[in-house]
């Protein structure tokens, strides 16, 4: 591939990417670019959000570029020091060891491993001494930290901001000098310590690297980025069916976007989804079906994802369930008519119990008899009543703040 | 002494004490205490400014506490990274060596070094590594550094401050755990770093130390901080001819000051200096001698300094020479005539020969006889016309902006 059919592919579906001509020069010169991706080992459940990120160093890996899977251990044996952000604790060599066989389970369902270079940051960072940070940290001013996003909203919020967090980033921009850099990838969260990356490179006379972030993802709502503490997100390593059945309760107007973005379809043919879906010459239910299908297809394989499709189309299309239902947490509820009271459907104990007794509530599509049926509810089910009331009752308590 | 007799002398002086307090008691519960005073080892001639912290240190020693030197080597051999501040170039260890024994020669003439400890800070700061920077970094914020007055109006004004220069108090800081110190001395731009020092040694688990700053000694213009550069200092080293000479130029108001912070007279004498000063009791002129003798007694000894005292009598002031009188630099001038023609005392060449042939004309109070006489201007020189008119003439030009 010439290096300007190489940068087309690469830039597809980035957010910002500084700059594209830096990246087809330098693919030009040099021929296999140093490209990396820095994670923190903390054992977090891998979501469609990264894989946008491991399909991305997958399109490097295939052309035949150098990917580095960068592993932030250094930081993570620290933790937080001041013990304000308890989801910092230190990390031990095991627990770090532990985080990256369950991250590399998960990440390898999208990237080949195989060939990728795993590198450890603590390599370079732990042997640096006080003198070696005075001449880093030389490099870049006050002002110019406090001008990153969120340190600029905490320092005029008055919410303190401890001194050693400025030196993340200055530790980040090391590590692209380091590794001789020539394409840092990430979130575009990422963007102010990557191009401050590009400073201390050529401060230390390398040429600066090309910075590509990718969009955050929305999850399942449409509202917010994807998370597991927001209860709307679609895991890599979940099953074919779960999956296929979180995307099916994706919002219309998130399709396209799943299509790019998820589904990694090209953006031409992304384009003309667009405009089908905007002139009604494409159905939303087919498109959404079609993207969800292509979703689950890469993480358990063509078949798989066409099994799950006709699943969902026998057991829950066919029902007529609709694909976006309102959603109840049934807390404590011990029996049937406790959770019909919750979701509205009954005002008493004695209405829910001629709501079944008329055969009209079921559970998954099958007609309940007994309204004091004791609730287990370890499972997200459908409650319906009649062909019109449904929900979609989950266990426990909303883990997070509902969304808007 | 008791704790509260040696608390008396030890707060004379001085300008803030973080807490008298503190200090008494831990005089009482330690008996010996471990006081530090910092210096940079930049080779810099020790002047009456320097010996006010000096004079407090070997207060200390003659107590029986144990006071220590300590040597900023490490940064000292760094140097200003950015290369931006040209009086911060990177030192060899030769150098400070060399620094050190002209800073021991000069402070020798205060302090009983035989009686202080020396130490060098690189000794702990050496071996510090990013892992203890984050855990040292983490103590404070970054609000708390900026509320520090210099960074403070940097930042305001848009000046940058590296993000190294954030490090120089928290390892400043840290040179107080690591000596484990229960007092600091130091001027009072020291005070936001002696603080900072006891949150380290609190959460170092140590008693914080006591902060204890000097007032900033005016120069002999009495209007601006001493300092070799302003050409208004009096070296701890010059002969004492000189320093009676410059002591005498100063302003009548900074008698009092001179007497508490530079003569170290205790403060009962002093009010009583200042009290006779303001009803006209004591005369001005006396009363600067006096103190201009004590200040001279202490770096040449009682003898000298009485001869200095007598020869400025005989010399200067039976000339009738004022003590106090305008300043003038010669600059390029070349001949007499110049020099009279720049001080205002003739509008022409022609008018400056008139008065010299007149024979009113005098140098140091010895007449001259030709205006055209090559003028060398190597030492000041006081220049007169008459009984009225008398300018001092100094060599060169103004090696700062002239003080107003």
């Amino acid at each position: 591939m010439t290096p300007a059919e190489q940068t087309e592919i690469l830039v597809e579906g980035t957010a910002e990417v500084e700059t594209r001509g830096e990246l087809e020069a330098r693919i030009a010169s040099k021929g296999r670019l140093s490209v990396k991706f820095g994670i923190d080992p903390t054992g977090s459940e891998l979501h469609l959000g990264h894989a946008l990120i491991l399909h991305k160093m997958q399109q490097y890996v295939e052309i035949g570029h150098s990917v580095t899977l960068l592993i932030g251990d250094f930081t993570a044996r620290i933790g937080d020091p001041t013990g304000r952000n308890e989801a910092r604790p230190p990390l031990s060599v095991e627990q770090i060891e532990a985080n990256m066989r369950t991250y590399r389970e998960q990440a390898g369902r999208v990237l080949d491993l195989d060939r990728v270079e795993i590198a450890y940051n603590s390599q370079w960072l732990a042997p640096l001494t006080l003198h070696d940070m005075i001449g880093l940290m030389s490099q870049t001013t006050v002002a110019q930290m406090l001008s990153r996003n969120d340190f600029a909203e905490r320092y005029a919020e008055g919410t303190p901001i401890s001194l050693h967090e400025f030196l993340y980033p200055v530790v980040q921009a090391y590590d692209s000098v380091a590794m001789r850099c020539d394409v840092e990838l990430g979130g575009t969260d990422q963007y102010f310590n990557f191009l401050l990356a590009r400073e201390y490179q050529k401060h230390a006379g390398q040429p600066p690297q090309i910075c590509m972030t990718l969009p955050i993802l929305e999850g399942t709502d449409g509202v917010v980025r994807m998370g597991k503490s927001r209860g709307n997100y679609v895991a890599l390593t979940e099953p074919a069916a779960e999956q296929f059945g979180k995307l099916m309760r994706l919002p219309d107007e998130m399709i396209v976007r799943y299509a790019l973005l998820a589904a990694f379809r090209p953006a031409s043919d992304v384009d003309a989804l667009a405009a089908g879906l905007a002139d009604g010459t494409l159905a939303p239910m087919d498109e959404k079906k079609r993207v969800a299908e292509q979703i689950v297809a890469r993480y358990h394989g063509i078949e798989e994802a066409r099994r799950a499709r006709e699943r969902f189309e026998a057991t829950v299309q066919r029902r007529e369930l609709p694909s976006e239902m309102p959603e109840l947490f049934a807390g404590e509820a011990r029996r049937l008519s406790d959770v019909l009271r919750l979701a509205g459907f009954a005002a008493s104990r004695r209405e829910a119990e001629r709501l079944v007794l008329g055969g009209g509530v079921k559970l998954d599509g099958i007609p309940v008899s007994d309204a004091n049926m004791a609730w287990a509810g370890l499972e997200p089910v459908v409650l319906s009543v009649g062909a019109r009331r449904f929900v979609r009752v989950m266990p426990g308590v909303p883990s997070a703040p509902p969304s808007r």
